[in-house]
């Protein structure tokens, strides 16, 4: 069965790579398995045909046959439920590296999120210079005992998961910070995703479709 | 096999059932398993026992026999794959349930965090007013879609999930700023979940430790 994702028809970041469809190519590439893309435009996402798929309005939605589902993590877990390669078998293994998944959504990635925020939507307000410092100690918060953690093992459970699929995609928001650079086993550990075929083959697919020089699909 | 769960020795709500650790007994009571709990004190938290189960330093954790783990999402998630009663046994029913576990999560938390981190936080900060209604408004972006979406269902996706508990939960944390009145469909989603009797068991539970009336296990 065909599986066809959404991604922006134009993505806010030029195609660098932090649109939520990054992490569903990039676990679709980890197991193997061939998609479509539709694009959507801002406009598109706010009519009702995008929001019987995602509620929201957002990013990424994937469907599958009758299956049709929204929210990044969901869509990683379910990639990740039904095709062998990114949850390890083993019962215990797999609730800590499903642990990883959930942890980089709702622990991690919110003040990272508030930086992103902060930096599109708050720039020009005249509390962002000061401000700025209190949601850094946030994310400092979160690096360094995320940091400890991972301390010098190449993943952050065993070998690489969803678990680290997803934390390495939320902490490749923070590049463009410089935040990452102070905790070097992080920095390692985002190159280290990076490096991996199945993510350049994600990351170059989303940036074809926001240059312009292959089709989508 | 004893599950055992961490949580504040001294919660910061004083009890109102807004501490994660609500969470995760309200899954076990709506699957009938017992558990124990583990009080610890903010001190404890940062210190290398607690940080070897949890490494973020935060409440809850989970232990059963060998099976430690971390994070709400992930917990309540592991006891709802390994009991009856919060996810549809239909694949596709049981994707969308999950999916709005991390919906819940990932896309309506992060702004009502802020909002709670913004009360707690930067009251005092200078720019609390001004900034207090960009917040909101972030929220109202979740929180309109979310109610069309649910219309007049009792619950998200056909029988009360895990999905719904953790909405309702992440919902709860509204409830003192009076913005879910503007939704009249979704405080009345938040109330029925408040009238389950395993919600009602729980949050009576996390009471108990917080006023002292009752052992906590």
């Amino acid at each position: 069965m065909t599986i066809t994702i959404t991604a922006f028809e134009r993505s806010p970041d030029g195609g660098k790579g932090l649109a939520r469809d990054t992490r569903i190519r990039w676990a679709l590439e980890e197991v193997g398995q061939p998609y479509e893309v539709r694009l959507v435009s801002f406009r598109a996402m706010k009519e009702p045909a995008h929001l019987a798929l995602h509620p929201f309005g957002q990013i990424p939605t994937y469907e599958e046959g009758d299956l049709a589902l929204f929210e990044t993590g969901a869509i990683v877990f379910h990639i990740a439920e039904t095709h062998a390669g990114l949850l390890p078998d083993e019962d215990h293994a797999r609730a800590r590296a499903i642990t990883w998944m959930f942890a980089a959504l709702n622990t991690v990635e919110p003040p990272i999120l508030d930086l992103v925020i902060a930096k599109f939507v708050e720039r020009d307000k005249p509390w962002y210079a000061e401000r700025l410092p209190l949601v850094e100690d946030r994310i400092r918060d979160r690096l360094a005992p995320l940091s400890a953690r991972l301390g010098d093992a190449d993943w952050l459970d065993g070998p690489f998961s969803a678990g680290d699929l997803m934390m390495v995609s939320v902490l490749l928001r923070l590049r463009a910070s410089g935040m990452l650079n102070d905790y070097p086993n992080l920095a390692a550990y985002v190159a280290r995703g990076e490096a991996r075929p199945a993510y350049k083959r994600a990351f170059d697919a989303q940036l074809a479709v926001n240059t312009g020089k292959l089709p989508s699909s």
